[in-house]
Parts: structure tokens; C-alpha cells; sequence
């Protein structure tokens, strides 16, 4: 297929554009979200919080995109499924970005305690997580199927790590209960990351599916990716 | 417009008959969950689990009914609107199914310790979370807003009775350590719960954007709600 031949190849440019704008907008907030936990920064917290808004407004206005490019171009095979599935990832970005403000949140929870002990595998998680979201969005816009199987690979290591500072927080908790609440707000702050990159898995698997046209999900993928 | 006139009709009543038999295989599945959680009943957990494949399935099944009906039959306005929302409303209830397993999980991790304490809220947020869940699709179908609405406005009570739910374990967990790995599991599941009443709610916001034409989403909808 010869790119630019098409009135409509314009059209999924400007869509593709969008899309890695607003993977780039969750994916600052990720990292503002992790360092207003860690420093922490109460401002920042709230900035974070506040611009969301962009990110909210930004999915409706793609999904308006989304369904005129249907309904006025009538796109067939290859271009329906992209938009389709275009339409799919747009949920999982504006997730992503609740999940960052969710963590700005329990932030500013935990701003007003003393530190519980130093963030270690939060952070690497949060770096792996902010990396899953960019490779996830720049595989579907570019169609590389490597590069979106090694997303998937990876959520496999951020759900270990979450189950690592689970544990390590539950022994924190039993053997000082004045840590408890605490604990439990950073344990939250662990899920939300997990849940992050599989909102990141979510987009990567769309990819495959535009590319060999068959549905990876559901953890048939899993073979593949080992 | 009048109904059966035109060939998509039959396809369109097709795809809200499989809508709302997925939502009714999630909604047992919540219902079971509970169940093997509170009994406990390690078996009906595991069945539980199993059966998940069939929604899997099922999402996978009309996802692509809705390409191909948007490839073949081209629809325009109202029509296109559903088949976009109703290809976002297979996602939310995939991911409902998905908690119903977490549930299941949790289950079979809490069936090995003694009770901590009767469950009493978390049985009321699961009985509210399912019929969130029915009439969100029901108000789908029907395009029914006042039902629609009433599902957002239930959202805020899930909501409240999580906090409760998990206020009320960390005191277990402070006052007896002993009780902290069965407290973080059961404020796991109350988690759970919350977050299919927000997946309830996503689909009945659909409702408001495929009759009226206007986004509710994003916190809007609030000021109609109360």
C-alpha cells in the first residue's frame, strides 16, 4: 500500500499524532506522579492532579475523531481496524492517567507522615511502567510487532516486583503496626503501577491484532513471549 | 425511525442480545465470586475462574461483529454511535469478568486461614456492584437515561462503603498484626468491587453519549446526578 496516495492517510497521520500526544501527557504524569510520592511534593501532586483535564478532554475529542474517520471515510480492512482499535487504546491512555492522579492522591496521603523507608522497586517499576506506555504507543503507530511483544514481556517483571513489595510491606506491617496505614497506601501506590503497565500490555496486544489480523489476548500471547 | 425497516436493524439486535448475554455471564460470575469467598467454597472459586473463558471469548466475538458490521453496513449517526460505544461496553464488561477472577483468587488464598470476621459490607457492595452492572446494560439497550443515571448516582454509594470497608481493616490490622495478610486480601476484594461499579458506570455513561450526543464522562455528569 503506497502511504499518502489517499485522502485518508492524512487523516490517520493527524490520528496517529494524537494518539503519541496523549501517550505523551500519561506518561509525564507517571513520572510526575513518582516524584511528587518520593520527594514528596505536594505541589506537584496537585499539578499532576489538575492536569488531567487535558488528557480527559483529549480522549473524547479522539474518539470524535475516530468515528468521523468511520463514518465519512468508510475505511475498509487495515484502516478500519486501526481505527477500531484506535478507539480501544484511547480508554486505556485516559485509565493510565487516572491511575497517575490515583498515585498523586495516596501522595499527598502520605506527605503528611514520616517516611516509611526509602522508595526502592516503586521507582523501578514506575520507569518500567512510563517505558511500557511509550513502546506500546510508538509499536502500534509504527505496526512493529517486536516491539510490542517485548511490552508484554515485560509486564510480566512489573507484576513481580509488585508481588515483591507486597510482601516486603506486609512484613513491615506485622512487625510495627503504627506503619500499617501507611503500608497500605504505598501497596495501592504498587497496584496502580501494575495496573498501568497493563493498561500498557493492553495497547501492545491491539497491535498484533492489526498486524496478523488475530486476537493475542486472553493469554494466548504468553507462548509467543517466551 | 421505525424498527425492522432496514437490514441492520436485525444485525443491531443481534449484537444488544450478546451484549446482554455477556453481561449476564459477568454478572453470575460476581455473584459466584462472592459466594466461593464467603462460604468458602474453594471449588465453585475455581469454576469460577474457568468460566471466564467464555467472556473472553465472547469479547473477542463481538468485537468483531461490530467491525464487520461497521465495514459492511456503513452505518451513520445514531447507529454508528451505538456500534463505537458498544464495541467500548465489550472492554468494560471483559475487565468485570477479569475482577470477578481476582475475587475468585483472593477466595482461594483466604479459604487456607480462619474467618478474620462475617463478612457484611463487602456481600452488600458485590449485590450493588452486579445490579449496577444489569441495568447499565439494560439502560444500553434500552437507551434508557433516567436508568443510566441512576447507575452513576449508585457509584457514589460503592465508593462510600469501600472507604468504610477499608477504614474498618486497617483498625484490624493495628489492634492484632496477626490479622494483616487475610485484612490486606479482603481490602483487595472491596477494591475489586469498587472498581466493577466503576466499570458499570462507564457503560451507563455511554448511554447518555449515544442518546443525547454529549459526553458525560469525566466528573460532568455529577451536577445532573445529584
Amino acid at each position: 500500500m503506497m502511504r499518502g496516495d489517499r485522502p485518508i492517510d492524512q487523516e490517520l497521520d493527524h490520528l496517529r499524532e494524537r494518539l503519541l500526544y496523549m501517550a505523551s501527557l500519561v506518561e509525564r504524569a507517571i513520572s510526575q506522579a513518582l516524584d511528587s510520592l518520593v520527594k514528596p511534593d505536594v505541589e506537584l501532586a496537585r499539578r499532576t492532579i489538575e492536569a488531567d483535564r487535558e488528557v480527559d478532554q483529549l480522549e473524547v475529542e479522539i474518539e470524535e475523531e475516530c468515528i468521523r474517520l468511520l463514518a465519512l471515510r468508510q475505511p475498509l480492512a487495515g484502516d478500519l481496524r486501526f481505527i477500531s482499535r484506535a478507539l480501544k487504546i484511547t480508554t486505556d491512555l485516559e485509565r493510565i492517567g487516572d491511575l497517575a492522579v490515583n498515585i498523586c492522591e495516596r501522595a499527598l496521603e502520605l506527605a503528611e507522615e514520616p517516611p516509611l523507608k526509602p522508595y526502592i522497586d516503586i521507582p523501578r517499576m514506575a520507569e518500567m511502567a512510563q517505558s511500557m506506555v511509550r513502546r506500546a504507543l510508538e509499536a502500534f503507530v509504527r505496526k512493529d510487532v517486536e516491539l510490542a511483544l517485548q511490552v508484554c514481556r515485560d509486564d510480566q517483571v512489573v507484576d513481580s516486583l509488585e508481588e515483591q513489595v507486597f510482601r516486603e510491606l506486609l512484613t513491615f506491617m506485622i512487625e510495627d503496626p503504627r506503619t500499617v496505614t501507611r503500608a497500605m497506601r504505598i501497596s495501592f501506590v504498587s497496584k496502580y503501577l501494575e495496573r498501568i503497565a497493563d493498561h500498557a500490555t493492553n495497547v501492545a496486544e491491539n497491535v498484533i491484532y492489526i498486524v496478523e489480523a488475530k486476537d493475542i489476548r486472553h493469554g494466548a500471547y504468553e507462548e509467543q513471549a517466551r
